[in-house]
């Protein structure tokens, strides 16, 4: 099997960090070489433009700001992804495109036709080989990234915000259901940590 | 008169820091609101932005390079530019997307119709209304930053690469001469200073 590249993504508060873990687990049982990066970030490069997107001094609008998204993932792909893969290494990385869909797209507005002119320009022929997709509702992920408060207007934005967030990746998972897996995170972290061995014992085609 | 955007270009040592004091001079003595910016820079992204591709240790590749000169551009039309023409405010801007198809394209390689995609997406239809082109020949631009040195391999390549530069420059310039006006910046000071304000005067219809 060639080497795959698969990425997880999903709304903050899905639980992508405790399933890493868990993702990191499978390969090292299974014996697969694998690099683990993430977006933004994963470069020294992608780092510095993280860091100027976190800083409010150095603001950017939606547009530049996707701008350096794939600025970050155009490094992050000729520095890191493309030379694994090219030496036989699987690649997981924490987020990927499908996070610019839906932040930048759905949940700030950005038409999805201007995201797809930069993700070819970037990408070229390059897409993931396996997307887990780990799916909670708005109120879950509200609740465990803290930020479950009064009902004040802000407060119904922010709902409004993830809803569209998370439909975004749902609509791309449904339209090419052999890419994605979609993983029901609100369940226990043992329930998810399970259908993710399955979907990878799956993917690599090593159901024991 | 609407607004004007006007650009400064051309290869590093042709003149156009010496030659933007001169502009100023000029709009000054006709008193005409004018806004001095430069790219890349011109806003706090921007900047930052510059560092970064000034810095070693976060070096970028030509792609991820020309993702972030746009991405400050961006950023510069934004939060610069546009607001300065809707405000009845003339713009000379040091530098603007000729230098990317001078540079990234024709200095370091990158196909033109990859840097037209990435122009289409942050432009839209704006285009400077007037570029005025500073032109020197390689020999004068390096003697004037000081790269004259013995002509060994590195020197030659140096030589070739201010030649592809200037070339899109004058490539440019000539399938749209309504819109650049190309100043022999060999010349004295006083005679590139004494053209540039004839083409100034010129563009605004100002004939004395």
């Amino acid at each position: 099997m060639k080497p795959q590249f698969i990425t997880l993504d999903g709304i903050d508060g899905a639980g992508k960090s405790t399933n890493l873990a868990a993702i990191k687990v499978w390969f090292e049982r299974r014996g697969l070489p694998v690099l683990f990066t993430r977006e933004p970030g994963g470069t020294a490069l992608g780092e510095a433009l993280r860091e100027i997107l976190l800083n409010p001094a150095t603001k950017a609008g939606l547009r530049a700001e996707t701008m350096m998204m794939f600025a970050a993932r155009m490094q992050h792909i000729e520095e890191v992804i493309l030379p694994a893969l090219s030496d036989g290494i699987h690649v997981v990385s924490d987020r990927f495109t499908d996070a610019t869909f839906a932040y930048q797209g759905g949940g700030r507005g950005m038409p999805s036709e201007d995201i797809e002119i930069l993700e070819h320009w970037v990408q070229g022929g390059l897409k993931p080989d396996l997307t887990l997709l780990l799916d909670v509702p708005p109120e879950v992920s509200m609740a465990r990234i803290g930020q479950m408060r009064e009902k004040d207007r802000f407060e119904q934005e922010e709902a409004g915000f993830f809803k569209r967030v998370r439909q975004v990746y749902l609509q791309r998972a449904g339209r090419q259901p052999e890419r994605y897996a979609v993983i029901d995170g609100s369940r226990s972290p043992e329930a998810v940590g399970h259908q993710i061995e399955m979907t990878l014992d799956g993917h690599f085609g090593l159901n024991v």
